[in-house]
């Protein structure tokens, strides 16, 4: 009774499940073009594929009175090599996710509390904008511009889906203003005048 | 001052933003080996981009106590190419989502109410089961067997984020006993017993 | 005379041909998403790409009566990151492959001696079942549970090649019976009878 | 003789070069998920492979005193389906291409005169800037926002490649401030004073 | 008891087979880059995914002493979009394959019969030749040029499965002398002289 | 003011820009199926981005009147996973670059001085030739033999881009004659005569 255990058994022993059906990240070893190492088989546990950081909300900024709190795969080891990840989105009364991209992720977002205005705007500039509501879902083509607003009377609380393990975040003002790309530059790529950017820089601590 | 403007203007006009950034499902055109044909740039609204489909939970099932309420490429046109896709699964008090598996995707699943214990099952036969609570997110890798069960004192909500526009769902129990295969093919390729065969036939339907 | 040599030879000796062309795996070095790390390229030999491991059976399961031998990447380090592989099938008269899926890879199967039924159950549960004899071939879509059957009067013998090094392999009754998945959990999710869990728990190995 | 011509021919008769091979833009043709439909190979010719548009330059514009001119698969057919594509970029004395991304390409950039200061912006908001002169590649990895400026004492001629048949382009003045989202929401998510949102909106013809 | 039946039937019945788990060459529309368009679900049948041209050899040539018979998409419509296929190679007595290549396809070799000597060679020119014998398997890296030569006793049957559902051939012999290309031209991008590309154009039926 | 920063950093710093936006090779670190392990984020610098050394040309060879200067992974570190390379090809007067194809890459051909022949073969043995001046731009399909012959009265300058960062170079004449592949199996796989297969094998330096 015990033969066809052991031949399939036999069969999978000698290819371990890890290198088959999943690939944990292993946070001590290297990490490659798109994605980390493998743990060895024997020390993968269902933890790594659980994650409960999303449970609670993150620090508020006063600027934007908003939070995200991600689940990629360097807080989700189990994502590795799974191409999908999460994000939790709290937006405090008029709260709003700046205007950002994703380069090369496409996204989808649910919305589970509130309202609120969503948008995106396409390579030839037509703009995509919608009153979302609980229960709502709306898709984000991949690296397009997008942005989140609280319109509601009450915070809203929406969930981030992404078709990649690490989809990577630019935010339009940071990327601008949190650094120290000369201003001079930034006026000329950019159109703004020099005294906007100046204010901008100072509020997003940028230099130069 | 239009110069600006009408030098890019130009150069996109040349190249409809469809091609480049997304691809709506065109429902009356052909389906090809990834999805369907695109409607045109022209067509394309904000609403092809948002659904509403899941803010309410399908017909419950006597049987399985739960239900399923898809939101794939062909139910959300706006999907149709950017490889991703939702899925609402409610479970009454005991419900269950029987042991099916994803072929070619893999699946984050989101507990919004109740706390449920939620397994996969690996190639070589090894168990990794979770209970979960309100906020924890779990990963099934692609093509693996896996379930849900509500295992708390209310109804559970759950949020299933696949990386495919379209990612299949093949239930173990319908697959085998919801169709005409020879109950004595079941019988030599599962090893059960032909009564247990007959009994589950009549159960899901199947004839054979 | 020699310009023309040097010249290329120059040019291809800064980019050595196991970064270009194959990877053959390095089985001393980590594992990662897709595969191993590559043997430094003078290490490389024509043995890495031949396997002589299919030429014979392994050995037959009384349960069963078949067994299978497989060429993955754990056997075949030249396959490493080519994306292919083949196993081989042996059937006694009467013998059976169980009902398993490839998470994520399809194949396509070659009757090389006997005569076989063979079938796959699609998402909708739709049966394609079929008698294939020498020199038939069956494609299995990817991820979708199938089997095959020796419904000759002599023993079977059978290709699989799969567009994976590594497919997986996810044999039905040894995913469900072969482990410690506690009995009450598989009843609820398979709605087979505890009588019939309990015997094939015994059959295949399991506890709990 | 001729037996090995027919041997071959034969075989290579019934599978139609165009599929296999390559797949030229059917421009009448319905535009599918990843590119265009097929030309039937007989109506294949080798101007569809070649491409002569990028011998000039385009109009120039008096505000960025550049001009793009693109060679993507809706001006070249033959790109369709082999996922890459190429434009020329000519910027006056002080000219520049403004902030922009290429959502889901990477693009390499060759200067075959004149000398430009050229950068990208990653997620984490670190700036690579450089300037480059003749001869010099640079490479922007995908999705991120990048720019070049003219800064040399002569016009610059720059080269685009991208690992796309159609790579989009989403210029970030344009996107803001081209169309007609509401002001107000821009000052939201941008952190730009309305003032020179309006200013903006004005300069590049947009509106609300 | 049918409840649970209808609510799977009812949630897969909205997104046919067809689209999630195979899409079948319909060999009346249009191909696009990666493929036929789908035959719709209700017309396909299990002799889709069967294919029985494998079983006999095809006309063999004088010259080479072989003959190829594919089992390429376009013979058999149910591997449209998997990614996979197959082709039977025969050699009598002193038969070759001619030194070819498969534009981006990989290949596993199985022997069944007979012993032969295959080979490849390497971007940077090192030859990786071996003799096969029956049950040996050999992989050929993607897009080098390859061989095989019948070096036994008896005629040979190989088998070659391609992780491409179309994976394309280019003979060496029949690219150079089987077309148009004028003379001149051959001799200056392959060295070799003209009294020989005279002869190998005369015997491949090429002109110019 | 620093709280919106404090935010976005915090978020940003838990998951480095490398993993994300690109993945520059660390050449002291094993090679994988896909390329190099990753620099650690923090030595990655703005010249790992940019490359100078195409700004000339190479050696000039006798034989060829021409030469390949490379800029693929080995030589340019940024181009790590990101998919795309860039190669710089000078012919002198009379100048050839030989028969060749690249495994699996694609490649679309700058030309910005002189005048050249360029072609590509099909599967099915189709020439495309052209003449092509400054300006023009040609596509050469993945996989298939190509070639470019100087036909001007002045030294061509060519600009090849590949969709793959180590696109790997297979030269007709190299693979076959720089190398111990045996004189006789050259002969039976090619059709060349004996006498012309040593000629070229003593030209380009081959043995046996």
């Amino acid at each position: 009774m015990l033969h066809i255990l052991l031949l399939f058994s036999f069969l999978l022993s000698s290819s371990p499940a890890a290198a088959k059906d999943f690939c944990v990240a292993d946070f001590k070893a290297t990490q490659g073009l798109a994605g980390y190492q493998c743990k060895v088989p024997e020390e993968v546990v269902v933890d790594d594929f659980v994650y409960s950081g999303l449970n609670v909300a993150g620090n508020f900024s006063d600027i934007s009175k908003s939070t995200i709190n991600t689940s990629f795969v360097d807080q989700f080891p189990g994502l590795n090599g799974l191409g999908l990840s999460m994000a939790r989105l709290d937006l405090s009364l008029g709260g709003v996710i700046p205007m950002h991209s994703h380069p090369g992720s496409s996204e989808v977002l649910l919305v589970t509390q509130g309202s609120i205005i969503a948008g995106f705007i396409s390579s030839n500039n037509i703009v995509y904008t919608k009153t979302l509501k609980k229960g709502d879902i709306m898709v984000f083509p991949k690296g397009l511009l997008h942005f989140q607003v609280n319109s509601g009377p009450v915070p809203a609380l929406l969930w981030s889906s992404f078709n990649s393990s690490n989809p990577g975040l630019q935010v339009l003002s940071n990327a601008l203003f949190s650094n120290n790309l000369p201003s001079e530059l930034i006026e000329k790529v950019t159109f703004l005048d020099e005294l906007e950017v100046k204010r901008l820089k100072a509020l997003f601590g940028g230099s130069g």
